[in-house]
């Protein structure tokens, strides 16, 4: 990063029934003063608010999944999120013409994740920024979706740098003072870190990271008619980041029988269980555990 | 109890994001000879299918409060939970013309309840059955509603024995396996316990039994608009069941000021941060701990 910070967006609501996030941006609207640091301009935004109204993840389509350049573009989908996604991308600016620099969207998950870090893409900045979060937390996780790019769908990318808080495990639905403070520590610390930049007195970072990169999901088992067959294994249920390795239980069935994780090699999976997932077919994304070197800034 | 008890509903999916009652509904129809007893009948039913479909708590209102006698006379009540509670008793029998003996109604919760029993009615049955599963695991806990009687509007008081199984803390929309087998486990024990008192062999129960009896709810603190202006204190969090005494913390505001319970009685609050209760105004129920004689069957 050589050019400076002007503007950053902090965006909770996307999921209209993860109350962290909405809870901290109102809390924010409501002072400002909290977000105000000398060398840039801060924003908020409830994403998606009839959503928001009706404490559910989303209307007629998950928001965190309408920013592909190709539907932001095809004036065919009209779904409510459809145009809400526009509106959206209008306000915080298109990927190839950003109004925001940094964008934070802040999120919750009934996954036993603690407090992860999503990178938005792989710029250099979003690994430095999050490797500086690690050293103050060292709980603090951070994991990258199998593009981690521009590419993909989620609202974050609308900027290349920034990221998605992800905090749990919490039930949709309900506010937890111990994650709420959690996510506001972080929303500073960001914060104070891109200021630290912006004025040329970077904060130190780590010389590495560790990242948890995904590389696929796995369903839960099913019969031919779409129906659950098993639940996450009580061995890996709230086991988010914990190695899985070759012969280990997965799922157990509801008769009883346990199936175990065929796969090669150890792996460490994330968003176990997450309950927005059961209808995405996704029962946990699994990742491989990386070090990452990280250059100064 | 001097009558035999013949017919045993067991109802899942109440509410429709409750999965951990809808997938054992649903083991219970696949394998019903799982339910069979030598002395009486077992049906199953999955209350709210179009709840159950859209993984949401209801469609228009609340099912869990429609069994109202005067509701379910009111014609002019015709929203799909309206209609559905009336079928529902058509089904199950009005409350002065019951077809089943004994219905237990399985429900989970966003509290950190463990494994509650809230009996249908005041009826000795009822108390009986618990203290006899409370030997069984003394982490069962008993709660009754204000008035426990068949005047509430909950499915349960379609009959006067049975009882409602609360399981918890579980995110709505997910399962879990441990609460799961948990419930499983109860429903079979409570069968057993029926057939051996029609056999005229009853199982032994202690002589008192711990009854959390329910006196108050209390909202969250909000604004004059109706927005939460804070959220349930750590120090309560998760903490069902234990005493709350005067001056104990209660909530913590957004700004971080603690509001502190201001009774003048020590009690024990229950359905602590029960996501589907922000919308009730509830943000726990205050319940006194009391000892009840048993007297044997």
């Amino acid at each position: 990063m050589t050019a400076s910070i002007r503007k950053v967006a902090i965006v909770g609501g996307t999921h209209g029934n993860e109350l962290t996030g909405i809870y901290l941006v109102k809390k924010f609207q409501q002072f400002p003063e909290l977000l105000h640091r000398s060398s840039f301009e801060c924003e908020t935004l409830l994403a998606n608010p009839q959503a928001i109204a009706l404490n559910r993840r989303y209307i007629d389509r998950d928001l965190n999944r309408c920013f592909a350049t190709e539907d932001l573009a095809n004036l065919e989908l009209t779904g409510y999120e459809d145009l809400l996604a526009k509106e959206i991308a209008n306000r915080l600016g298109d990927k190839d013409r950003p109004k925001f620099d940094v964008i934070i969207d802040l999120h919750s998950t009934t996954s036993n994740m603690g407090l992860t870090i999503l990178p938005s893409s792989r710029q250099p900045f979003n690994f430095r920024m999050a490797a500086y979060l690690t050293t103050l937390h060292p709980d603090v996780r951070v994991a990258c979706g199998v593009r981690c790019s521009q590419d993909d769908p989620m609202l974050r990318t609308l900027s290349l740098l920034g990221c998605t808080i992800e905090v749990g495990a919490i039930a949709q639905g309900i506010l937890d003072v111990a994650l709420f403070q959690k996510t506001e520590m972080l929303v500073h610390e960001i914060l104070d870190y891109i200021e630290r930049l912006n004025l040329g007195k970077p904060l130190a970072t780590p010389s590495s990271l560790t990242v948890y990169q995904s590389i696929s999901s796995v369903d839960y088992p099913r019969n031919p008619s779409g129906e659950l067959q098993a639940m996450i294994h009580p061995q890996l249920q709230f086991k988010d980041y914990a190695p899985l390795h070759p012969g280990d239980p997965m799922f157990l069935t509801f008769t009883g029988e346990t199936i175990i994780y065929r796969g090669e090699d150890t792996v460490f999976p994330m968003f176990i269980n997450e309950a927005a997932y059961y209808e995405k077919g996704i029962a946990m994304t699994l990742t491989k555990r990386e070090q990452m070197g990280i250059a100064t800034a």
